[in-house]
């Protein structure tokens, strides 16, 4: 396996599509809005990247059967764009690994000429709000003009980190326009409410049409899950932690 | 030496051999279970592993020779499997290194035609039992229900970090099946009794004999030695602490 | 995009060119400086450095379009020395990238001929002052006796980290000049005065033209932004915190 | 700039060489012993090693001209072993970075034909003593026997950490001899009493004479310096935790 691999599944033929990311970051905003998509439009599965800079463990399923940890590519065909769906459990857990799996990213999506990307992230406020904005940044100033319409605030400053950032800057040397799509957030809650925002703006944008009512119920059982497995983690930190006073300081160190 | 290196030092002919990895986590139980086999299968040495991702350190022995930190493999010839035996004090320590040294690993047990991998571990749950379970995880199905009548509890949902995981899902990519024992365990504690039970299950699975007597002992002087040494190395990590100040800092810094 | 590429937008010919630095350090010093002197001298991009060592993250300007993170040659002409300006918002992340970065950087200011280069930055005491000396360092004693009359206090001792220290370093090894002018500062505040008291000392260097007066005004309006800024990481900061407990950990742990 | 390079300034024919390692680690024990040997034997200066895994700095001299971090080797002829000394300011920064390190030291003194290295540090126990004991840790039982008669304790037990461990090691590798010598230490202090108690047995297993008086001084004047640095250092931690807040974090994150 190279440092970084991606086994494609399926050669479908796509129309002018457009890559929708929607990996972990801040409230899950992104991850639960792209999750959501891919189960509400029976998305198909496209390609499993798998790479050395992603966490070093296996997941395992529900049947008690394992899979190694990866980021996974669906498609969803026949709307007015067909889409390319970009989720996962973990974002590249080096800087510099963001990088590489960012254009190894690019560089796969072009081979289907996606000439465009939305990436799908929370911005944090530390504030608790009903209704949610969303906010926007862009690759270009006439991509900005053309997504006025959908409501979305661009105002200048800050900077967006990871993936959803990354694929923006590094898809511009490639000639790809670019859209992030942030949905005001706490931060410190998982939050379905803003997911639900900033799919209401891409459902608009791309024309597409998806039923709202999973998505509170799966952030509910996330969160109760995450809650327990919080718990579990805890423990288990706690248990490394202890672990670390035998196993990765050797017996006595002399130098 | 390459940055991993494997020093062959015998070139058995194994029969239907399979891996069996026990290299440290939580409750050391994987380790002791697998330190155990060895000893009392009286196993010979196969191979020495070195890498500059595992602490660069060497361990000083009882007769004061000092030997550069690595894995080793040993072999058991003669039950119904022959047998690999992955053990070491310490795992790769960087995440990418985890990945580079399992694909190493897998390389070299397939020259031995390994076709299934046993990992041992321990499942902290936070709690001393006197009864330890033993769960399960595999790499198919099929895996699962041959291994169901050995009383090993395969519930889905969590992870398996580090080579114990690693192992089955690399594997897999090469064709290996592979089931994962986790024998549970409190995780603050060196954990024989943990290790007992992964044991019982694992030499029905191979029809292996091997008396558990020694064990107990072994992990008692494993716990008195660590004890010790946990002492010394509070002591000379509060020396390194203080020598950082000197040494890994810069008299004056100016950016 | 390689590790480090350098994406070259002009090429000048420049007379008896010095590289000048300002990337960020203690006090903000010889950034304040570099920024300034672009500013009030009207300097002409050069070249924009991207690297998988600086963060992953793109910064979003003003109007909401977004630039991939990365350091900036901008060039002056037409003065004593023509001048190349080396500004950027970070330095490479890792020890080693700050290695690599400065190597690339000398190559391509040698394909300019630079042979002197002027790095600048902060030397803090944790005292404030109201007049901040002027502290220096070079690569070669007949360097210090040119540049003494410039009231530049040569006192040895010490250290200087990252590229302003690593530019004279590795410089050196290329055949070229360098001095480092240190501003006195607290090394807790953002320090206009400090930057000022070096560009005085430039200026004079170099023999230089540049108002004072907007330095004092962009650094308090740096400050303020900061200030505000710094609340908002903080937020993040906390949100990213509770973010690791759901994704950067996975659901259980099992060695 | 090779990540490693080795700039060679002398090339003297050295008879029966062996290498003294004193690099800097617990109580400084080995870095005072082997720079005591340098200033009292008037070691000449063979080779300057520079690397990509060294602090990303370069030193101040006490005229105010500066010096990339680096490692040094002296040598010294003339007595029953010629000896090449290896010193210097720093340790690799990483673990994988020791080991290259170290094989590329190991490689250069191959050249030389030197068949025993001697490394030097301290054994941290955290008591202070008036009469520190040296412990030994050796590459073979041959060399154990070979240097019982000066009285160092071979207690097996423990590992060596860095480069007084990994030169034993990986020399092994290579068919090199090699012995650790640890003066017991507190730990906390720079102890020159446990840098004198292993040069007194380096001497007697070399037969050289060295005076010891300068050596007491040199370690006050070494704590003295190191006090007033430790200040400026945390002053200077100080500002770099506060510069962290402006400058490795981004303005405003989102992903």
């Amino acid at each position: 396996m190279d440092e970084i691999s991606i086994n494609v599944l399926d050669k479908p033929k796509l129309r002018n599509p457009v890559l929708i990311e929607g990996l972990p970051g801040i409230g899950l905003v992104g991850k639960l809005a792209a999750d959501h998509i891919l189960d509400e439009l029976s998305a198909v599965k496209l390609a499993e990247l798998h790479s050395h800079s992603l966490p070093p463990q296996v997941m395992i399923a529900d049947d008690g059967t394992v899979n190694l940890v990866g980021m996974n590519f669906y498609y969803v065909k026949g709307g007015k764009h067909d889409l390319i769906l970009l989720v996962g459990d973990f974002q590249g857990i080096t800087p510099d690994s963001q990088y590489r799996l960012t254009e190894r990213i690019i560089e796969f999506v072009k081979d289907f000429k996606v000439k465009r990307i939305y990436t799908l992230g929370g911005l944090g406020t530390g504030n608790l709000t009903k209704t949610p904005r969303v906010f926007g940044a862009a690759t270009s100033k006439d991509l900005i003009k053309e997504h006025k319409k959908y409501k979305i605030i661009f105002k200048g400053g800050g900077a967006i980190l990871g993936a959803s950032g990354l694929l923006l800057g590094i898809g511009m040397q490639h000639g790809i326009d670019g859209v992030c799509l942030m949905g005001e957030t706490h931060g410190q809650i998982i939050d379905a409410k803003s997911a639900e925002a900033i799919l209401e703006v891409l459902t608009k944008i791309l024309d597409l049409k998806i039923d709202m009512k999973a998505l509170a119920e799966k952030a509910k059982e996330t969160e109760a899950q995450m809650m327990r497995l919080s718990q579990m983690i805890t423990q288990n930190q706690e248990a490394q932690e202890q672990q670390k006073k035998y196993l990765s300081e050797p017996p006595t160190y002399i130098r």
